[in-house]
């Protein structure tokens, strides 16, 4: 299972908005195929695994990170070519997060008498699709909020200088979240100020959707993103009902996605949903301050991303990570669960989970 | 010189300003002894092995974390009696940090014809004493920066309240840094707003001695800290020439100590000399934000603990770490290294060494 781990992770950014799978079929103590989906409509890691075989897999086990399909998609199921090809017992890590099949992939394959354990390394298996479970539950994107600060929690200094706060690796490593996920989203701020790509500089990167809050279209014209927005797709989100300026940016390539308003601004809740219509699955959230709060406050963030810099800055505290409305006590705050930290050069990347069960606001 | 270093560790609180020093007597495969520096005036960690021989120590081989001191203190020197016990090899682990003494033992020891064996785990047990080696070459306190934060950088909500920001567990070592360290400071500011005893609250915890940096000498003769200062003592660091309220103070028990001025405030390294010459070693910097960016600034402090917990507060930027004014680009940053990321409990804790040899402000 752990082989079949590694394969799933070969499919990053590639199979959105599809699950990261991976297969292996092995025959007495030799593995006789491996297979993995690798690109969205491409072949499932069962398929694929079973087009690598290197013998017949009459009487073999098969061991797949996440419960064989059993529907028509894209592909046929793969519960038929399992049966079809006499495997004899199943090893599966994660249940299908779909309520409404789960179960049933597994069930085919019992009543045509193979052996099925589930569960197997579960924990390790459901890591590797936590958007796809998101997604595929919620039909809104996954979103994670990225920031860099210093040991002071300071993202500029009080002049507005921001770059670099990290090092070149950490930056790297941004720029693999921005390959894995489908979407990237700023506020207007970030544009008019950095005027920036947002694209993947990973060399074979993916480049992200881009996505702007944009409540009163104000992006101008000439910015970056507008510029190149008939090669890499752009979203603008507005609540304005310009229509000229919404009939200029569409013929620059732009798609205008008018949102319900919250409170004078965009309803972010309202443009989750209307991104995951458009199988938006994954979007990376790089800020600034008042979007991130924002988004805390609509309850859409489901992963914090914190890079922390060994540098302090002092200062007034006017450029901080999140900023807005304080909660008025600390037993008030958003809370998070800590579930990784990873060495970045001299930076520190720690990852939490975003825990809205908890909040009391 | 594993076991060595974990006997130096049992002295944690009680050997300040001396070094925590662990020894081990081994013959053939036979661990024959063992000893460390137990609390300030007693027997050094060598001296203490031979007082627990279980048998005789001729030609046995001794291995001790820091070089055997070769001049009569408040103890005679260690090496005439690894010289009188006939121990034949001896494992040195650090230097002694003080360069008009190091490499004398040594020498003693070669000479009496005992070989020994220099640098043995070296970084290991250079690590048991950085307030030590410090104190010793510079004559001033080893000063430690402790701030609890949020994961978006914040000490408090808008509202000022900030209790608590981190759990039980990282509360409870910060107790045990009070212990280990021999002095806590703080600004008048948190005196005013909180009234803290800054005791330590372990059971058979070391009460540090406390100060306050008090320019104008506010502080109330009714807070914790005067009322206390004959059980705790107290100093408070002050500009001001008010011979009445100092003798009210000295009256209650607390140290007035004048300091130079710098920028109309307390010059910190003035301050930091005085408290070196009273033999105070090392102080736990509990804030606030204006004091912990002065002490930057004055480029007394050596380590900084910060401890992150998984909350996120929003708000105006109004309570961070570390306020006042800011560096005027990224480059110019108070430049850290990460050393260490412990876990305790929800929280976690990075402790960073300040470098002030990049600094460029």
């Amino acid at each position: 299972m752990k082989r079949a781990i590694e394969l799933a992770k070969k499919g990053t950014g590639k199979v959105n908005p599809n699950p990261l799978v991976g297969a292996v079929i092995v025959k007495g103590d030799r593995i006789i195929a491996e297979g993995y989906h690798a690109a969205y409509g491409e072949l499932h890691a069962e398929r694929h695994a079973f087009s690598n075989l290197t013998e017949d897999a009459h009487g073999a086990s098969m061991y797949v990170t996440l419960e064989p399909c059993c529907h028509h998609g894209k592909q046929p199921p793969c519960t038929e070519a399992i049966i079809a090809h006499g495997i004899k017992k199943v090893y599966v890590g994660s249940d299908d997060p779909n309520a409404l099949v789960a179960g049933k992939g597994i069930k085919q394959l019992r009543d045509a008498g193979i052996e099925v354990v589930t569960h197997v390394m579960q924990k390790e298996c459901d890591a590797l699709n936590p958007v796809f479970f998101h997604y595929i539950t919620t039909k809104t994107p996954y979103v994670v909020m990225k920031y860099a600060m210093t040991a002071d929690g300071k993202i500029a200094c009080d002049s507005g200088a921001s770059q670099w706060v990290t090092g070149k690796e950490a930056r790297l490593h941004v720029q693999e979240s921005r390959n894995a996920l489908t979407g990237i989203m700023v506020g207007i701020n970030t544009v008019l100020m950095d005027d920036p790509q947002l694209t993947c500089h990973l060399e074979q990167g993916r480049d992200p959707i881009r996505i702007v809050c944009d409540s009163h279209l104000q992006i101008p014209l000439e910015s970056n993103l507008i510029r190149t927005a008939k090669e890499v797709p752009v979203i603008v989100a507005t609540l304005s009902d310009d229509a000229k300026k919404a009939a200029v940016l569409q013929e620059k390539g732009v798609q205008v996605l008018v949102t319900k308003e919250k409170d004078g601004c965009i309803d972010l809740k309202n443009l989750m949903e209307k991104l995951g219509e458009q199988k938006i699955d994954s979007i990376l959230l790089e800020g600034g301050a008042t979007l991130n709060q924002s988004a805390l406050q609509s309850q859409i963030v489901q992963r914090i991303q914190v890079y922390i810099a060994p540098k302090i800055f002092g200062g007034s505290g006017r450029y901080t990570p999140v900023r807005g409305n304080s909660v008025t006590n600390p037993d008030h705050a958003y809370q998070l669960q800590s579930k990784e930290i990873k060495q970045f050069g001299e930076d520190l990347l720690i990852e939490y989970e975003v825990c809205y069960g908890n909040e009391r606001r």
